[in-house]
């Protein structure tokens, strides 16, 4: 995943555009994080060529995706090479008879209409795509710690101000900070109006998933400020209690939220590249303006659909056999996961997540994040990602994903075993 | 493809979010040209739903993608459901043997890396990507007509100013009025300076393959100006006769160029997805910053890589087999396009392209494109494209895609002599 990373910059080069490099992009700290991970994972391996290197750091998938599912794409792409079964463009919002899949398998005591679902190739991209919709304009409020990409893509937008490294924050982005002490939720008397609230639950790194009443409260406060919050529910086929899985089950939420998810944890569509999010209608600007056109605007003139055999692959998870085969890789992950809670909690870890999602939040008082990412990879041969990757709030934490093979995992929770005892 | 145009305005509706709305996106003129096409079609039906509708208006594929190519792509899919075969988040940029095939097999004669090669889900969200990393600090230049997604994208990115409908021209974009009257191009010696300069060849909408004196001269109106070209080459499979089919032929363009290009259009991957772009690391921003270092970070952080098995269909159009018979569906379209320009010209009518590309531009002489268009879907149920839909200087025109089956390429003659004889 990383590239490039040798090109030198030769400043004031004879041969320079007159073309000023964007300003947003000059603010960006480092490189994004996962291929940051995936260059240290080269690096050890170059080090240590023997090493069996075992990958609890980036939150890939690796187990076959349901056959029932794969037949589906297959079919779908023999047929392209048929007269009758060829098919050219799709619509940009994607097939009519997945986004209805959708409404109904993942919102079906919820109100949204297919209409309101617009397919993609990941949430990531679904998030880029959003900040360029909203313009540079509208402030922005995260949870810290949370996914890179809210933040970084809101900086190429140019919504946020200069890096401040004392205390690794950018200026003009509210930082809500989730931790233990506030059972990862902010009182929300204390945080400032923004435009748009990156929530994300179940959390990504944290694992915590936020409680009905959380979620209420969010919700609430939204619609105080006329804010919108973008809520990031990727996760949400590893909820185990009765935790939401989506916004929309907060009475309220329609007029005030946008949702973005994938296939790619559940069906394990990483590589395959699948996601969607829900715009509603009722969602309007501060002119009244609704936001979906804008959506729907941004989907026709800068994406051009998901490719249609990842599509037919989506519609073939939500059938029957699909949900129920889906289902079992997502328990294969959650059992992983608690093998590996119930591993780092004997040695006397303090650990958060790990019951609503494939993250545990595993923490080291006292420690820097990447020392003791550094520790473990040079001890045990084993990834993970520091939770100060995720912002200042994540620093002394550890992500570990429960992602991977079930050997890996054992194999995984004996080294760390050997290294913390 | 048209959604959500129902969702009426509810202005200073009581539920309005505090929110402002982007005022970039609300720059924007009517919706994108294409989806618009299409809705076209959709009324069309609706008024006559016995009517045999031929459509040569969107450039969509029409013919079944080669077996070999398919197989593929199918083949890969399965491997997904078995250990040996899953994988999961492939590299951003791409997977490295596509980088190098596409590398060797479109730049054989010309320095372009593979590290250089960026794989996507197509050209159209490259534009989207280069433009955001490019800012809204930067000035723009297109063809005048040209592909929408230039205007428009760079519109939503913050580059242009107002709209001005008496001119039926943005502000701070700078237009190059290419038609016949300059061989389809300007005279450089009178256009001002832009950082960045779109260009297409072949051209959509006209069809014309910038010859190899031109690119020349673009190449050094760029080095002279310190400009940077973006230059579309995703018809480029379509050329006959000796024009460059990639910027990269003309010496000097690696310090001034970027490439975008797309599968679609030769191996009929208009819903498969699938594109590249090429950013030469001589490309350098003012500062002498590397352009490919701040493209990899938009691929990494707003883009998460092609769908992994388009990206297999993409390799399988690499091979010999693939080439050859991708290279036949290429001359099946070419063949269709002959037919069409063959029809119109007999008819009296100026045309123009159509030997280099899979379009022909069809004057109408003080007619307004939107009555062509409009005449010819009434009396002859086939969908063109109006010209001013690509600019002012499209005014006039219509554009004729040659892609379809050739029963209708043959239909669509038939039509168009009895209502122009």
């Amino acid at each position: 995943m990383v590239q490039n990373s040798l090109i030198v910059q030769k400043e004031g080069d004879g041969r320079s555009t007159k073309v000023p490099r964007n300003v947003n992009l000059q603010k960006l700290r480092n490189g994004y994080l996962f291929p940051q991970i995936a260059s240290q994972e080269l690096q050890h391996l170059e080090k240590y060529p023997n090493a069996k290197l075992i990958s609890l750091g980036i939150g890939d998938t690796t187990e076959p995706i349901p056959d029932s599912i794969t037949l589906s794409m297959a079919n779908y792409a023999h047929a392209l090479s048929t007269a009758e079964g060829y098919r050219g463009y799709g619509a940009e919002q994607g097939n009519k008879e997945l986004r209805k899949a959708i409404a109904k398998t993942f919102y079906k005591d919820v109100p949204v209409k297919d209409t309101e679902v617009f397919v993609s190739d990941g949430s990531q991209c679904d998030i880029a795509r959003l900040l360029l919709l909203l313009g540079s304009n509208v402030t922005i409020t995260v949870q810290d710690p949370s996914f890179p990409a809210y933040i970084d893509s809101s900086v190429i937008v140019g919504q946020a101000g200069d890096f401040e490294d004392e205390i690794g924050k950018y200026h003009n982005i509210e930082y809500l900070g989730c931790g233990p002490q506030n059972n990862f939720f902010p009182d929300l008397k204390s945080v400032c109006r923004t435009d748009i609230i990156f929530f994300c639950s179940p959390n990504n790194p944290t694992g915590h998933a936020a409680t009905r009443n959380q979620l209420e409260q969010l919700v609430e406060f939204a619609r105080d400020n006329g804010s919108i919050i973008i809520f990031d529910s990727a996760y949400a086929a590893y909820i185990t209690d009765d935790s939401p899985r989506s916004i929309f089950e907060i009475p309220g939420a329609r007029e005030v939220a946008i949702e973005i998810s994938s296939f790619s944890k559940f069906a394990g569509f990483t590589g395959v590249r699948l996601g969607w999010t829900v715009v509603p209608e009722e969602l309007l600007f501060s002119s009244g303006f609704p936001v979906i056109n804008d959506f729907d605007r941004i989907m026709c003139t800068c994406f051009n659909g998901a490719s249609s055999i990842a599509q037919a692959g989506g519609l073939a998870c939500l059938s029957c056999e699909g949900l129920e085969a889906t289902a079992s890789l997502v328990e294969y992950y959650k059992e992983n996961t608690k093998i590996l809670v119930e591993t780092v909690a004997s040695l006397g870890i303090k650990v958060y997540g790990g019951i609503n999602a494939p993250y545990i939040w595993a923490h080291f008082p006292g420690k820097k994040s990447w020392d003791v990412f550094t520790e473990i990879l040079e001890k045990t041969h084993i990834t993970t990602v520091p939770g100060s990757g995720f912002g200042p709030g994540g620093e002394g934490y550890i992500r570990i994903s429960g992602f991977g093979h079930r050997e890996n995992i054992l194999e995984a929770s004996k080294r760390l075993e050997m290294l913390f005892t």
